[in-house]
Order: C-alpha cells, then structure tokens, then sequence
C-alpha cells in the first residue's frame, strides 16, 4: 500500500480537556513499530467509559487524547501480512497468551494490557498520535475515534473475512461485556431467575446472556419504563420500575420471587445500585455481579449479605479472552446466536461524535455507530 | 430416667439485659415437647459471639436469655431411644433435610434454622426456659450455659460415642467456621497463597483449613503479635503485623506475594480489615471470605476491586451442613486429621463464665471450655 511506513494524515475526534465537547482534527498517525499493526477504522460504537472518561471519572490527566474502544475495521500496513484487507479488530483488553494471568483460565486481565495496574488511570504508552505538533494519547490503547490508529498485536483480533464491521465492532466492549457477564463471571444456569438493573446496552446485553443461558425468568429494572420495549426483545420477562414502590427494589423483587433472584446484575455503576442487587439475591447461593462501572463511589453492604451464603464477583469485559473470543462471537452473531442489530439506535458521522455522546448523556439512544468507512 | 417429663431444676447462666455480666441462676427447664429433644450440656466453649450478643451487637433485644452456642452433651430425654447415654450435638445452625436450601448441595442455610430471615434477632420461638417465674429466652436455638438445654430435633447432631465432649463442643460454633470457610467456600487449592486476617479461634482454624487444602504459603495477619506463635502450630509460615508498616497492608501482601494473595479470609469482623483483605488478593482471580461478624457496619471496596475478577464470598457455620458435618468432623478431631486441644487454653467452671467471657475481650485466650459434668 501506498501509505507503508509512512505517516498517514486523517480525521480524529480529539478531546483536548476534559469536560469540553471533542473537536475534529486533522491528526499525524505514525507508522507501526514493531510489535504493533495499523488499522484503518471502518466503525465503532461510541460507549457510556468514553462518555465517562471525558465527562464523569474522577482522573482528569490523560489529555488530550483520541477516545473511542469500541471499533472494527481493516489492517491497513503490517507488509508480512500482504496486501489482502484483512479484518481486524482493536481490543482494549490485550491477550499476550505468555502472561500468568493469559496462562489462567480463570481470568482474562492480560497483564500487558494498557489497563493493567493502572485501571484508573488513562494509557500513558508512547502514542503515535499527533496534532498540530502536540503529542495525542491514545485511549484504552484503542483510540478508535479516528480514521486511522495503531494497535499493540497483543491487543487486535483477526475475525472473519466476511464480518459487517458497522454491527460486529459493539463486541469491542458493551455487548460483550454484559452478555459475558451472565455467561461467563454470573455463570447464569438455566432454570434460574435474574434480575438486570439498568437496561443500556450492558444491561440488555446481560438479558440476552441470561436468556442464552436458559434463565426461565429475567426480571429488568430501570427507571426508564421506556427501555421494557426492548429488554422484551432481548428476553426479559418481567419488568420492575423501583420509583414505582415505596419499598426498597430488593423486597419487591423478594415478594417476586420466593426470597430473592439467583443471580443479578448491576449495569448501570451506581453504588447505591450495587447495593440493591446483592440485596436482591437469595440467600445460600445468590450470586450478583459488578458490571458497571465507576471510580468516585465505593460499593458497600452489611456484612450477613455475604455471610448468608450470596456472592459478590465481577469482570472486565465480560471475562472473555479478548482474542480467543472475540473472533467467536463474530461467528456467533452471523450465525444468529446472538443479537447486534437491536442494539443500534442511531447511526453517524465521525463529526457527529458529540451528538452521540449528548444521545447517551440523555438516554435517547442505546447504542451508536459512528461510520468512519468513507 | 427419673426425670423424663419433668420440668429439670438446674443451673445456667442467665443473661438479663445487655451490657450486663451474666448472673448463675436455678432456673427451670420443661420437658421437651414434639420434635424436640432435651440434653444434659457436658462441655461448652464460649464464643465471641456470646459476648458479641451481650456487649457488642446492636440488637438490645432478645432478653433475658441463656447464651452459649458451642456445647455437647448427652440426651436426657428422648424416651424412644432408650436409656443409652447418647452423644448429641446443639447446631445453631440446623439441618432439617427437607428445605430447598437443605436440598441444595450449595448452602447450608437451612430454612428451618432460629435463624432463618432473622439473622440480627434473637430467637423468639417459644423457650423452654425459666427463672423466677419469668420465660428467658433461648439463644441461637442452643443456649448451652445451661446444665439442661432443649433442642429442636433438626438442631441437634448425634456424635460417636466415644468422642470427648470437652473438646468436640468446639466444633459447634468458631473451628468449624473457620475451618469451613477456607475449605468449603474460599475451596483454598493446592500450592496457594493464603492470607488470614485475625488469629482468633476462627482465623486459627482457617489457617488449619488453608493447610490441610495444600495452600503452599499462609501469611497470618494480626496486629496482636503474641498470637504468632500459636498461628505457626496451625501451619502459618508468615507473620505480618500492620501496625509494623507505614503503607497499607494490602500493599505489603502484594509485595510479599507479587501480586497479592489467591486467598484471603477475615476472621475480625471490622469493616475496614474486611476491605484490606479483599485489596490483598491478586487480581483476577483472588478470592476472599468475610468470616468474621459484625452487624453494626458496612464492608465496602472500590468497584474496581471486582471488575478486577476478584470474588467475595462469605459464608455461616463455614458452609457445612450441620447435621451432616458434624459427626465427621468429631471423627476428624478423633483420627487426628483437624487439631482442637491446641485451640484450648483455659478450662472454668459455669459459675465463671463471666470470667470467660472478659478473658475473650482482652484477648488473654483463644479458647475457653466450660465443663458442666459434674
């Protein structure tokens, strides 16, 4: 290709504070070192840790930088690779497969993820950004608000060749996420009763990952009565608004359900929500899992929620092996097992971004794709 | 026996009111009625949560009763079983067999246990007890500072005839808990690294569990160090004192164990221990117990802490079936797989169990047993 070993100039969201809207630039992208592959994205979802890195974290260093973590898209100069697009895809979780952590099954927080030890933190890896002769970071080692970026090999994924990159690329974080979450850190058997608390893409994802797992009920809450409609879609069954009862959302969905649900999960990365859905769970082997995130609140509970036999667990991106699994679940959705489709709302533009994130802010979307393939 | 039927005058320990050390009183005990069984107590240990319900707990209700959870005796009258002396076992936590959760193999929380949806409460089923004319309460379903306690047959445990009451009492309450809690719900594994916070009866019975599982390494936590010594005889192989480090425990473990710990259990019940114990685990798959009790905090921790992969569980009489259990663990104790004699380190009469009790406050003992057999 023309552009081997070369500096590729493109478009980029960049955020150069926080809490200020992003601003299209043309940027520098520099060529891979080794180790490395650049991609051209083709899409990406645009996901509620961008929103919240800009707008919500408590870490305000880590600017300016391009965000984004949630794309697809074509290797566009690894020379030994040959010329075929190959369709790649930009992990924010890495899989070196020669850390212990890689070695485990029981995990799969690589430990040479950006992430690693430093989860609160933003990537502080020499990036090979730049704008007007300032150095960009790159966000979650991904930075997928841009037209081109470069990506550790630990952290892509080859998936199939004939995989829609606009729907595939929300397996980078919140679908998987959720639906892993309930298959894989919930461990969801069938027969069993859920609860999902907050019905974003996470939350519905969750719902779609406790009805594969054969969940015989899948109560959803939200205080938006408007997301039922599609919690229903992905297979929750039974629909519980907290605002609408005076008694604590744990003793509602006890009367429900004969002492408590199975499993629960928290998507939403509210504290007070946490607390809730362990509260919900029956005791002796309820199991309730982190699934949303924050860093300014602590989670918290009595102690004889734990004591009476509940679990409390949690997991990154859904507990998946990044590059095992991702390729799989590409399959997985061209195959109709799971569902991509009915989680975008809203398609647009790269210089549409902040518009996406203000959708999110406001809850008018539950997933939008910014199509970079022009 | 001359007194079946009859209401037995004898001896206990009665507690008043809260706050209050106890006062030896006669007090009646009426004969059992159907499904219930009544003991002679022969030996009982005095648990930190005796002294927890009496002086600590937040419930200041529940009054007068007769504490003591952690007895053996023999039957006194159950007609049916003839005039053998029958070894029999108070669980305070029972076993009826026929529940959902006795039919599930993941919990022991029997649904017909005193304690059952009312773990911060007193016992208010009908008592057997009285003094001055006045009902005093049973406590825990056991009372066993008592020289005669009745028992609901689901709460008591038939035990090998030959096993020494002064010291398998122990099993009823602190050891097995313990023990339990790094077999059966933190399922300690073979080569791992362990941490055991608080080197109480409890603790010192988890890292008698963590070494009978195999953990390769058990680092015993306490600020008190005087209880190193005794933690070494359980298997201990390291010795930490927070109060020796400036840094956070949690950050010394870390070190100590490139990571932080595959195991770690809290034997306090402190809030703030219990969140050093999560914080010490590895990320990714570390797993830690709350073993200890409390009811007047919360236990609390950084989201990240489980988004991490890192698991908290707790569990109640260390996740064993009680009636079940039991007698195995008194065969245990009898082939000398599980230490109790070096649990014992004072021995008193009832009429000192005062004495008992303000022994456990100041730390001067792990465990005291009150001998009844006279």
């Amino acid at each position: 290709m023309a552009t081997v070993g070369k500096v590729i100039k493109c478009q980029a969201a960049v955020a150069w504070e926080p809490n200020v809207p992003m601003v299209i630039e043309e940027i520098e992208v520099a060529p891979p070192q080794a180790n490395e592959i650049r991609i051209k994205v083709i899409a990406t979802g645009v996901c509620h840790t961008d929103l919240y890195h800009l707008f919500e974290g408590k870490n305000k260093e880590g600017f300016p930088a391009v965000l984004g973590h949630e794309g697809a898209g074509v290797v566009e100069s690894v020379g030994a690779w040959g010329n075929r697009v190959i369709k790649s895809f930009p992990l924010f979780l890495s899989q070196c497969r020669e850390c212990r952590f890689c070695k485990c099954p029981k995990t799969n927080l690589c430990d040479q993820s950006w992430s690693s030890d430093r989860y609160a933190q933003m990537s502080d890896t020499t990036t090979r950004f730049s704008c007007r002769g300032q150095p960009i970071l790159q966000f979650m080692g991904t930075s997928t608000f841009s037209e081109y970026t470069v990506l550790n090999q630990v952290a892509v994924a080859k998936i199939h060749d004939d995989a829609p990159l606009e729907r595939v690329c929300l397996l980078g974080c919140g679908i998987s996420t959720g639906y892993g979450a309930a298959i894989n850190t919930a461990k969801v058997e069938p027969g069993s009763v859920c609860a999902v608390f907050g019905l974003g893409a996470v939350g519905l994802a969750a719902v779609m990952g406790c009805k594969n797992a054969g969940a015989s009920r899948i109560i959803a809450v939200d205080i938006n009565e408007q997301k039922f409609e599609k919690a229903k879609i992905f297979g929750a069954t039974d629909f519980v608004n907290p605002k609408s009862h005076k008694k604590p959302i744990s003793e509602v969905l006890a009367e429900m359900t004969n002492g408590g649900v199975d499993f629960s999960m928290e998507c939403v990365g509210n504290g007070a929500v946490m607390r809730s859905a362990l509260e919900s769970c029956v005791k002796g082997w309820g199991v309730s899992v982190l699934v949303g995130w924050t860093d300014v609140q602590d989670f918290s509970a009595r102690p004889i929620q734990l004591i009476s036999g509940k679990t409390w667990k949690g997991s990154l991106f859904g507990g998946f092996k990044s590059k095992d699994s991702v390729p799989k679940l590409v399959l997985d959705y061209m195959a109709g097992r799971i569902m991509l489709d009915e989680f975008v709302t809203h398609t647009m533009s790269l210089d549409q971004v902040n518009d996406a994130v203000q959708l999110m802010k406001t809850g008018g979307c539950i997933r939008t794709i910014i199509n970079l393939s022009k």
